[in-house]
């Protein structure tokens, strides 16, 4: 009790809060929910004026206008009319619909809306009601007819015919909605849009499994034509990515129209399970099947009759046939779509081995099912009573790769498809393309800046690893005279014989190979391969159950970390210097800021880091058996990601890095993680105001679409590998190194994100170095921090963890503890994935900070929920 | 001498064939060559009657029409003209430059020319020539005129018009070559396109370096219409990849088809420079900006006057100035891109860090520049006096990942720009979508069929062994004790507990370290991680100076293997069989068939073999430290890929396979390289005749254009990593396990390869096992076999090797001895990158035995250059 009445006028004011983000943010932020208990589809078209509306006529025609059709209703909606009143595709569909249920005599009830539209729309549409001078929003239109043709003792079938939006100009809706006023924002319409397909269909009653419902979204124009805010329609309905039906074009030059307009749709990730097109005597469709590989059916509409007084009853007589069948392949398209969301989970759990995941602890109920995702968002498909797909944001970033928004991901799907079919994969090793050149040329520009001169590509963190540890044991060697050593007994200078003779000494090979240790730190993670693994302490991921062949070549060092608990960041040290005497202002800051501040070199603490390290690095050569030698630093900087996302002191890591250089130890960061605006800056060495010899990049350095890796390098790493010999040289590489399409997702990515015009979070500040903006909420986190059941939080750049209060049995990798907080988090469309009883909320570097707000609100409120359930089971 | 007389009546044979081939197949075959000493471009359209020909005719004009512009030469090449005669739109351009040059009073000698139509065509421009009763094939039509607009001292700028192929019917060119016959094939189309490209322009004296050459190459109707054959003109013209203007559509509904086009233009590895739109006052130019983010100018041209009568001279003046902007654009990216082009050698030796290379052995002059490729074949930018891109087959398919031909590549890069549209990347675990569950059945249905049941996703072959051994060695403690033996002391049965234990004793971790080895064998590359590393045998690649950390954690059996040589294949022994009698019959062979009989199991040999694999097996746990044990056999079937392409004979691996089930040792097959039809058959198991526990995938698996791996199990494998604690599962993975993009790839070209109806390879021989046709000519290969240069040849599916005939001191890895050879193969349009002396040429799956065997002539005809040079530098 006490609890809840102390955390209640903090609660009560996020509500407000929340409140608030609902009502002027909503229609960006809130969860849109797709109903999947009947089909809906979208019809496009390839340029205007090709035949939508009578194809759309045609379905619902086809749907309801059959003897056995009484409980069945289809919603027309079309959410961007212009040139209204005097067009109006929804009215005509209407008043075809009931023309053809008297022709046919068969029963049927109508009814037609227009909800909004421009003021000169609605002037033009109802002179007595709107006057001149009201605002330049769009009006309530509220208009609404019905027709019904009944048959005693039937149902009638339903027809709902709306239009959601319309203004007066015949003109593309862009230009409209900027001549007429009435501008609508994206995200309104998408979220009006949904809104009127639960209400205009499914909760009347249709039944589900019995196909009884139907939808169609008509659009405006050509597939990229723009909407009212400018965005092409395509981009636009991309986040309810409904299946559609393309009407393509039957004329002279309709062929490459079609075609090109059904790339578009591709390319934004559509499904077209048909194409409609009129025949025009050109036999278009045989193209056009030769082109989709009859993966997609074509259909050929009889010739429509030009004349205006024409009634178009005969040619929906004649077109009858061919509605019916692209009725029925909708609805088998649908039907097969549902079976195959139903059965992934079952069949995941069979054949998937999913990585760090008990296949016992999973069963197919807890398995996500992915149907897409745009930006941020995953689309997940659920069934709770009914079918549907719903939004849940990425928070955990898929693994800490994720950068793009909707707009970046669209983009980057374009160039993909261009690197793909201008490079596909060709060699890299001495040769140079253009993506592989450029990315090289933006990382060293980058990340790289003032200290690296090479690029070495490989696919993954872990590769990346192993190839800096061959590069910084390399030097060393040639640093300390090691191979000189070697070829005491041996005067050889030839690389070849060196081989030979090192080869045919097993016991050479073998003294050799336990020479190198590195320096590390402890909860530092470093990849899955076997080299990457020896690198880092010994955890839950080296037993000998993961690492047959694990030993942990290295002196682990436990580091002091910092973080925020109760409002105040704080150092924690390890138990090495917990007899040291501090001062207050040693151990506390009174800012984040202040943690990264250089003049903290000067320190007492700076002193007590640095003889520690000293101490460490002497002892160590000391104790250990004659040959041993530290090769390499390598660390995390600022903050160990897998090891639970602990931030390190950066002032011991910039110590550790000073002492290394001080014993020519070569220097390597891991910004794998940490790379590329995770942290808020492009390389996280800026934050900690040192330079490494070697560095790693993955992750987010392709905008996290593709995997690609760098490991980059001084010159003076990689004149350690030149001579006469290819012997010499680094024999490392994986089949794709640096890769078209990889190297292509990396350099628009990199250029993406430090672009002020595409990423409205980078600020210049001060020293004109370039930052993300504060993502998270300042004062949201504090109150976090001060939460009853967190130990600490950690936030930086695109970062928020926190540590749940737990105990011991309820810590670490392996716990579970934090299981039912990820569940009311999913539930709530946040996925996350925890690291044991840490939680995480991870954005891209372009979210914008309301974006990151709502999923803190949402985070705090499920904090809370999950605090009272913990406690009310302690009290049980 | 001798050599040489010997040789001469093959090599004339070889000649006619090589003749034959050029003949008949010199379209689809011959090395295309681009001259680049001048800007080319290509005119799109987004549709029909948008003013291409008025943008062509307006540039021509920009470009010699003014009072500087003496020496300038400029080609206008239309290559399908439908509408014939009655429709020119060469003689259009003609014309109407006639007109502007007397209207402006500036000199100009302009030609006009048709050059072939078919008959009916040619009838109706030519009714006194071409009777009814000609053969249905394009006529040499060879119509010329020019006029003289002369100025006294001074040189005319030079305009030369021409229509290639012209049809009658004013339909798209697929319709009008179907009904007035005239089909032309693509190739012959190209090549055709590509000899009056360098006879039209630049034999004629223009000068480099000074602009004076301009061309445009003018398409008909809109970017995807189709060709003459039905092949969409945006495909067709692939091979060339000319930069493009678009002319796109300014009416209503035009944005959207004009950015459609320009999406099929991108879809295809295609630049744009620029686009062009008439204005019909919707300001259609606004919204074309916004999407293409000023990347790429949109140039906006007066309304067109639609009156027939109007000579459109008056426009022509009033478009002036767009024209001239247009131009200079385009002359701009022309120039920057040879900028580029030319400086990328120097950069590319600067910034990269090449895998496997010896940077100082790669001087800027020996650098490729790959401009795109396509299919097989890499187009490369090369400076010979002149600067031109040329076409090179990728005889080493780009380190043996390469898979698809143009079609399919085309295929796959609309694929990738579907799936980064529709998933970006998305977390795998505990998740499914779409592309991940159907690669996965995909390859549970092909290559893991009749044994596996789980795939374990990774990124490339090296990170797919890691996965494989970690499988390995848990069966086999889990079927040997090895766990309760490690817990005898320390009875508990928990997981955790266990955990706890091991990592406690220090002592323990490294003697567990110890305890596993695998059997391999010599000369075998499981990739470059250091895990993959420690189960292959010390080679060149794991010396100290490469793998710091490396020890050869195996028993490395020494394997016979087999080869062609004089034409027949042969088993050779390694030394310990050496004092074994065989019969004849046991190690020559009839057929290569032969080889892979199951009935040499009950051979001598198979005993010989047998016998040996169990002797080691036991004499290794026996002779090394007690705890030493074998936990896993690792081998590449069939062929040895980076050891050199040796065939290593698969009776003897049969024969390991049988002693490790006998032993209870869990059996791998890195079929990274072997797998996916590389040779002949969808998995080199089928090849083996016997199936593993584990196998690893990767390379071909995605057709070539991304990386992905898969490391596949048995559900006895699968179950030793199940129970109630996630620390017994495999925790092992990286970022972008099975990553959305690379598992839709795989699905389609796992698809493709293996469908009839795309591979024209497939066969279904006897058995109805799929096999690929044989690719490699089979007398041209015994011939090959017995050149005196030659010490043996293996060919199998798409793979052909031959390894030179070299002194000791010339063999091996890092050797020189084939650069010449190699060097020569480069220049006759062939890129192989050599293994020492050992030379391969590499197709795709679907790549047709005609283009294979053009490369092995060149192939045969170098290598006698190659011998020639080496005797006399023998001789000398």
């Amino acid at each position: 009790m006490l609890l809840r009445r102390h955390h209640h006028h903090r609660l009560f004011r996020l509500r407000l809060l929340l409140l608030h983000h609902h009502h002027h943010q909503s229609q960006s932020f809130s969860t849109l929910t797709i109903p999947l208990s009947h089909p809906t589809y979208i019809i496009w078209s390839s340029n205007t004026s090709l035949g939508k509306t009578l194809v759309s006529t045609g379905l619902s025609s086809s749907f309801l206008l059959s003897p056995s059709s009484s409980s069945k209703k289809f919603l027309y909606l079309k959410p961007l009319q212009t040139g209204f009143p005097s067009d109006s595709d929804s009215r005509f569909l209407f008043q075809k619909l009931s023309s053809l249920s008297l022709r046919r005599n068969l029963p049927l009830f109508s009814s037609h809306s227009v909800l909004l539209s421009s003021l000169p729309a609605a002037k033009s549409f109802k002179p007595n009601e709107f006057s001149l001078n009201e605002l330049r929003e769009m009006c309530e239109l509220g208009f609404y007819e019905e027709k019904k043709v009944l048959e005693a003792g039937r149902v009638a079938p339903e027809l709902v015919s709306e239009t959601i939006y319309a203004w007066e100009g015949a003109l593309s809706p862009h230009l409209a909605a900027e001549r007429e006023g009435g501008a609508v924002e994206d995200s309104e319409l998408v979220k009006r849009l949904e809104t009127r397909l639960k209400e205009g269909l499914l909760e009347g009653g249709v039944e589900r499994g019995k196909l009884d419902g139907f939808c169609v979204v008509e659009t405006a124009g050509g597939v990229a034509s723009p909407g009212p805010s400018g965005t092409l329609q395509c981009d636009l309905y991309r986040p309810l990515r409904f299946p559609g039906v393309l009407v393509g074009d039957g004329r002279l030059g309709g062929i490459s129209g079609t075609i090109s307009a059904y790339e578009s749709l591709k390319l934004r990730g559509y499904d077209v399970v048909a194409i409609v097109i009129e025949d025009h005597g050109l036999i278009n469709e045989i193209p056009l099947k030769s082109y989709l590989r009859s993966r997609v059916p074509v259909f050929v509409l009889p010739p429509i009759p030009q004349d205006p007084s024409n009634d178009l009853m005969e040619w929906f007589d004649e077109s009858c046939n061919v509605f019916n069948s692209l009725k029925d392949i909708m609805l088998e398209a649908y039907l097969e779509r549902m079976r195959r969301l139903n059965e992934m989970p079952r069949k995941a759990g069979d054949v998937f081995w999913w990585p760090f995941t008990q296949h016992k602890l999973v069963p197919p109920s807890t398995v996500t099912v992915i149907d897409s995702r745009c930006g941020e968002n995953f689309s997940v498909y659920k069934v709770q009573n009914k079918e549907y797909i719903t939004q849940q944001f990425d928070a955990c970033a898929s693994w800490w790769t994720q950068g793009p928004d909707a707009t970046l991901q669209t983009e980057l799907a374009r160039d993909m498809g261009y690197a793909a079919a201008r490079f596909g994969h060709v060699m890299f090793p001495e040769n140079v393309y253009e993506p592989a050149l450029e990315c090289a040329e933006l990382l060293l520009d980058g990340v790289g800046k003032g200290w690296a001169t090479r690029v070495y590509f490989s696919d993954n963190g872990s590769t990346a690893i192993e190839i800096a540890l061959k590069m910084a044991f390399r030097k060393f060697s040639s640093d300390h005279g090691i191979l000189p050593e070697l070829l005491k007994n041996n005067p050889t200078e030839s690389c070849t014989e060196l081989m030979d003779l090192i080869l045919s000494e097993t016991k050479i090979v073998t003294k050799m190979a336990s020479l190198f240790q590195v320096l590390a730190l402890k909860g530092s993670y470093h990849g899955d391969t076997l080299g990457a693994m020896e690198a880092q302490a010994p955890s839950s991921f080296t037993g000998f159950l993961q690492q047959p062949w694990y030993t942990g070549r290295g002196l682990f060092l436990d580091p002091p970390t910092v973080f925020m608990h109760n409002g105040k960041w704080t150092v924690s040290l390890p138990e090495v210097f917990h007899s040291a005497t501090l001062k207050p202002e040693d151990s506390t800051f009174r800012s984040r800021d202040e943690i990264f501040l250089k003049s903290r070199d000067e320190s007492n603490l700076a002193g007590l880091y640095s003889l520690y390290v000293s101490q460490q690095l002497s002892q160590h050569s000391t104790l250990s058996e004659t040959n041993k030698q530290i090769g390499a630093l390598i660390m995390e900087p600022i903050i160990q990601g897998a090891g639970g996302m602990h931030m390190v002191d950066p002032l011991f890591q910039r110590m550790l890095v000073n002492e290394c250089r001080h014993c020519r130890i070569p220097v390597i960061f891991d910004e794998v993680f940490t790379g590329f605006w995770r942290l808020g800056v492009e390389s996280a060495a800026e934050l900690l105001g040192c330079v490494p010899d070697i560095a790693c990049f993955a992750k987010l350095m392709t905008g996290g679409i593709i995997p690609l890796a760098a490991t980059m390098a001084t010159d003076a790493i990689f004149d350690s590998f030149t001579g006469d010999s290819k012997l010499k040289a680094l024999l490392h590489g994986h089949s794709y190194s640096a890769h078209a399409m990889g190297c292509t997702a990396a350099a628009k990515s990199i250029k993406w994100f430090k672009d002020p015009n595409t990423n409205l979070n980078i600020t210049s500040e001060k020293s004109q170095k370039m930052l993300l903006r504060e993502l998270w909420d300042a004062e949201l986190v504090q109150q976090i921090s001060s939460h009853p059941s967190v130990s600490r939080v950690v936030t930086l750049g695109t970062l928020f963890a926190l540590e749940l209060q737990a105990d011991e049995s309820d810590a670490g990798y392996a716990s579970l503890y934090a299981r039912s907080l990820v569940q009311m988090l999913r539930e709530d469309g946040i996925y996350t994935r925890p690291l044991g009883n840490v939680i995480y909320v991870m954005c891209g570097p372009c979210t914008s900070p309301k974006m990151c707000t709502l999923q803190l609100l949402k985070l705090y409120t499920k904090l809370e929920e999950f605090t009272l359930v913990k406690t009310k089971m302690n009290i049980n």
